[in-house]
């Protein structure tokens, strides 16, 4: 049955243009080309091969993880020189991602080379970029302890300014101060950029960044003062495990001052702190500029396991036939559809806030750069004030500092959009979705799961960054009778009188199908939520106390809001112009089903806030039934529009040719307890057992 | 630090009886002292280590777990000789519990035994129990195939009598009807329980049971015709991994007649089917008689996890300091609590209904053996009508043929509460509360997070079992008019009328005190939506139909209804007697934790139903927020009062002097990785690019 597409018959009931729709997932036709081309050299390419990752010990990953870096390395160079141009730091980020595989080079790439970019100065940047782009050296981002997370204030390493020798002290008062989890930071990285208390003139001045050189060029042994080493096995098989996420240890080792990042803060010759003339703006403006993929990679690991359990739930069979006859296809189930679907238009909803949070950034970006600030508010209604959490440019840095795939501004929206748990329950469901054989690690789910949980596992930051969105939510409203327009996401708010007192008039399952209705009622949820908010918090003497008390409530307001801006992006693509037969009536549907699978889930919100009827609820279920026939043909073709490898996918059970069971079955023999029929330990332990002499039976 | 309790303060601040609570919570005093014996009696063996487990590789992990079921073995045999008493199969069993890895002897216990106690004839019973009460064969339970789960029906494997011989030929006609997940399969079982299509004379008579020998007594070769592997990794370090679940291929294999299980269904020596008299209730009976632990180990898994994220959040802190002052503990955040602390309640009123449902169920086995058949449509009310999903007494087992710690009908019926799902879940939400440092392997989560997930991933069968409930409600909803009174659980839609009427009366927050007022808002919730269903699905022409469509919101109704029995179970526990200083009071204030968080996540289908208005559900909310605050200062104690050593918590994040952050600092270096100081692979692959010459540095 090899080469026989056992999916071709799902792939027959197509109703719309399938190419068309990559074009459409991948952004452009010069997205969809480049990152065709790159996944297709990756796959094609045996020393990329990741099939056996979850089979190896700790020593044995790790080691084939550097050899797999080297050999990116290798290939990007051979880029350079041999193809149709000089390939692009886009290119050969895109090629890394295909690897699949997380290693130092993330790190080095994705934190420690924009770092410097952002808060370094200009003479800074000349002296440490070359070298690292040439990777002469190899850089991690060492910035969480052991007993401090998220809360960058809290941190305790300490950075002295001796004036007698011009040098910094770097050091590790406690235990608790060792720096914990940095990727790349336990093996292999040469340099790091470390987060430490500024100390001058005993005055302390709050937690700046300094690159520090933990190992030697030459032999590799890290530097006298210096204890480094890996944490150990996280959650996973394979998975992170291939990162060498560390802990570092400083006995008071010195440093040159100029090795401080002094974009933003200058420490003189003399241990004064002065203050730069560059707006801090400019540096968040920096370093969005870099990359802007949080939302886009969420949408893509989502994406990764909804196409897995998409094709699988069309090859699985179960129930429904009398004696013998085939069994019905598991995705042919309503209760099925009403858990695959939601997510399959989780996937392209994700893919276009992510588009429309790039577009806004880089919009910012060059206003900024063209002293241009009045966009600003715009992009802090989404940012959530985060410059309050901290000094300097750490604060959306802080919750990041193990995975060098996230960029910087993008990446805090993306908790404040509360995505990213989002994200892990939805792999998760995919994997049960996906039945006992979604717990095999051949079926690729496992590691998926694995390796996304560092992007959100930091103090319950998600629930921090959502107090945050809560109180710029709180604060707008406050002065919604100032007469301040509220602008962007939040510019809803401005019609709060209407939105109060307005009534849905749904009165038949169809009349979901307005764009206005829909957006209206979840305006609607999240203004009320709000001012409900509001009102308890009015009733507390001590502001403070009132968000400590309310934070649960706060939350979920927020989470309202950031809902509401998923489904008004997405709706507002659906105002494009988009080619290709049937494509946009294929993401109307999505839309729907993404909107109102949210209205029935969070249906307490509606009618607890009055937004709509019971029996209008129930019509958007009526709808929302109907709309998982209407997708349900076209359910492998969406999931092909995503255009990923069977490389990329990594699993068994989400094969593009839908083969599974054969090469399950394939796949068993090679784990190494089949190395021997007889296994390693019978003969101590079994065998004695099964001959033992027992004087009475019953126990 | 070392023998300091870091948690002293918070035990200091405990308001009720915690060694109160330890009896309990164990369900009395003789069920606590056995299971402290034998968890202390574990813990102090250093053959029973289990801290090096996420970082062994799988031959070497499987070899290790091979060492401990040899020397819980001669463990038992010990206490058999040396102790006060014989050792009773319970205790035998808390041994095993208390090693707490996944093993072949699960299986052996858990399945083997059981299935031919319940399935054999008296005959066979008195042949093969001996040889397996004295480990003299090993046996597993072979049920699921590569291409079938759930479905027993479904199953391709064949069992052909050949009258010539008097044998049953067994035989894998295809490549999908390979035995595939049974644990203790793949390299340990001498011997099989294979289910199989019955063919005699060219005729089907459903699936039953054979006892097959797999492999040699002599040197353990797989017997001729039979091919047997492991199925490779599963998800998670350690965990399941300990488990060889197995792939199993007959070519034609011959055993004599007399190893049907028959005792049900009997094939004579001519080759005909004869259906004994023993009645089908009693098979159930028997079976039910083995274990019923199934919703106990839900409760047990959870609150093993409950107990880590509590104890770590007392632990952690986070925040909340100005400048260098002790920061807050995360457990004192209003959203910390308000996820952390409907865990814990939910821990303690699973431990509740699974007390409840093991009352049960000795009640109805008694009954049933004294020919006592009146109480069983109050069991049935609970097992769903399980008899229609299949044949001979397979149906409760078909979901749980790898973990063989699960009993038969419990089983069922925790599916039935939908509890499996939820505790996976809750599993990974403690995870989370624990920040980054969950993800750790050492934080001892993730383990127990995978080694729980194959309770629960059988075909979305959680979603098959709620469908069964959810038509017998509906059948119970057609019969009210019919004067046949509903019992037991569905006792309450007796008085469907009142329901449909009643209004909640709460009018302030503290009304939400009232046992009787939630309980009836939890049953005007159920009957309400069962009533709306039976509606529904009173508009389809055919009774199938609406069930394939409305299957979603049947399962909500379920999902329902299990709720209420949870609630009613909890406050029919406080009506009891409760000795101990303060301990009811901290039994109430959980209930409510429960109850009123329930009302809040699904909030809307209260207010849709309109059980009760949007203004009570804002002040049971008020009322649920002045709980958290009345349990945080006990949050400690009610963990401890699970009485988990640190031996089998196996959590460095959840040990019980909370003495964290050393320990972990201290697991770091026992690594693989951290062997070297220079990893291998970094000579040949990293060294090379550090000096490497390019002539451009940018790329």
């Amino acid at each position: 049955m090899e080469g026989v597409d056992h999916l071709a018959h799902e792939r027959n009931k197509t109703e719309f243009d399938v190419d068309a729709m990559k074009i459409v997932w991948a952004g452009s036709r010069h997205a969809f080309e480049l990152s065709d081309r790159m996944a297709r050299l990756v796959a094609s390419d045996p020393a990329f091969r990741k099939d056996d990752r979850t089979r190896l010990g700790r020593k044995e990953l790790f080691k084939n993880t550097l050899r797999k870096a080297a050999h990116a390395w290798k290939r990007i160079l051979e880029l350079r020189l041999t193809g149709p141009c000089v390939i692009t730091e886009e290119e050969a980020g895109q090629l890394r991602n295909f690897v699949d595989e997380p290693s130092f080079t993330d790190l080095h790439w994705g934190m420690f080379v924009p770092a410097i970019k952002g808060q370094g100065t200009d003479e800074q940047q000349r002296k440490w970029l070359p070298l690292a782009y040439k990777m002469q050296i190899i850089g991690c981002y060492a910035q969480t302890e052991l007993g401090h997370g998220s809360n960058v204030q809290g941190l305790e390493t300490t950075a002295t300014f001796d004036p007698e020798t011009d040098e910094f002290v770097i050091n590790s008062p406690t235990l608790t101060s060792s720096k914990w989890w940095p990727g790349g930071l336990g093996k292999i990285s040469t340099h790091a950029i470390v987060y430490a208390r500024l100390i001058t003139s005993g005055q302390e001045h709050g937690v700046h960044g300094f690159i520090v050189q933990i190992r030697s060029l030459d032999d590799h042994m890290p530097l006298p003062g210096i204890t480094i080493g890996d944490i150990g096995m996280k959650l996973g098989n394979g998975a992170y495990n291939t990162m060498d996420n560390g802990v570092l240890k400083f006995d008071h080792i010195r440093i040159p001052r100029n090795q401080m990042l002094m974009r933003v803060l200058q420490v003189t010759r003399e241990g004064k702190c002065v203050q730069s003339n560059v707006p801090r703006q400019l540096i968040y403006g920096t370093m969005v500029f870099v990359r802007q993929t949080i939302v886009a990679d969420a949408s893509t690991a989502l994406s990764r396991a909804v196409c897995i359990a998409t094709r699988y739930s069309a090859v699985r069979r179960q129930f429904g036939s009398q004696d013998g006859g085939m069994e019905t296809q598991v995705i042919d189930y309503k209760t099925q559809q009403s858990r695959l679907f939601p997510l399959l238009a989780s996937a392209y909803a994700f893919r276009f806030v992510g588009e429309w949070l790039k577009w806004l950034y880089t919009d910012v970006t060059q206003r900024l750069q063209a002293n241009d600030f009045s966009t600003l508010p715009e992009a802090h209604a989404c940012t959530a004030g985060l410059k309050s959490l901290t000094t300097a440019a750490t604060a959306v840095e802080q919750r990041i500092s193990y995975d060098g795939n996230l960029p910087i501004l993008s990446c805090a929206l993306s908790y404040a959009l509360g995505l990213d748990y989002f994200i892990l329950d939805a792999i998760e469901e995919c994997r049960k979705l996906c039945g006992g054989h979604g717990y095999l690690c051949a079926s690729g789910l496992p590691e998926l799961f694995a390796v996304y949980v560092p992007a959100c596992t930091y103090e319950g930051d998600n629930v921090v960054l959502l107090l945050q969105v809560a109180r710029f939510l709180m604060k707008t409203v406050s002065q919604l009778g100032s007469g301040k327009k509220p602008v962007g996401t939040t510019a809803y708010l401005g019609r709060v009188q209407d939105l109060l007192q307005c009534c849905c008039d749904v009165q038949r399952a169809e009349d979901w199908l307005k764009p206005s209705v829909v957006l209206e009622a979840f305006e609607a949820r999240s203004a009320r939520m709000c001012v409900a908010c509001a009102q308890n918090l009015s009733k507390f003497e001590k502001p403070e106390d009132g968000f400590a008390e309310l934070s649960a409530d706060l939350v979920e307001a927020a989470v309202a809001h950031c809902q509401l801006i998923v489904v008004s992006k997405f709706i507002e693509k659906l105002q494009q112009d988009i080619p290709g037969k049937g494509v946009k009536q294929q993401l109307q549907n999505l839309c729907y089903i993404y909107a109102l699978n949210l209205l029935h889930k969070y249906l307490g919100d509606f009618l607890s806030t009055g937004c709509i009827t019971p029996k209008q609820a129930s019509l958007a279920n009526d709808q929302l039934r109907s709309m998982y026939s209407q997708i349900r043909p076209n359910a492998i073709a969406l999931v092909d529009a995503f255009n990923y490898t069977d490389h990329y996918l990594g699993s068994v059970l989400g094969r593009s040719d839908g083969n599974v069971y054969p090469k399950l079955y394939e796949e068993a023999w090679k784990d190494p307890l089949n190395d021997s029929v007889v296994p390693d330990g019978y003969h101590e332990y079994v065998h004695p057992m099964l001959k033992q002499q027992l004087r009475n039976a019953r126990l």
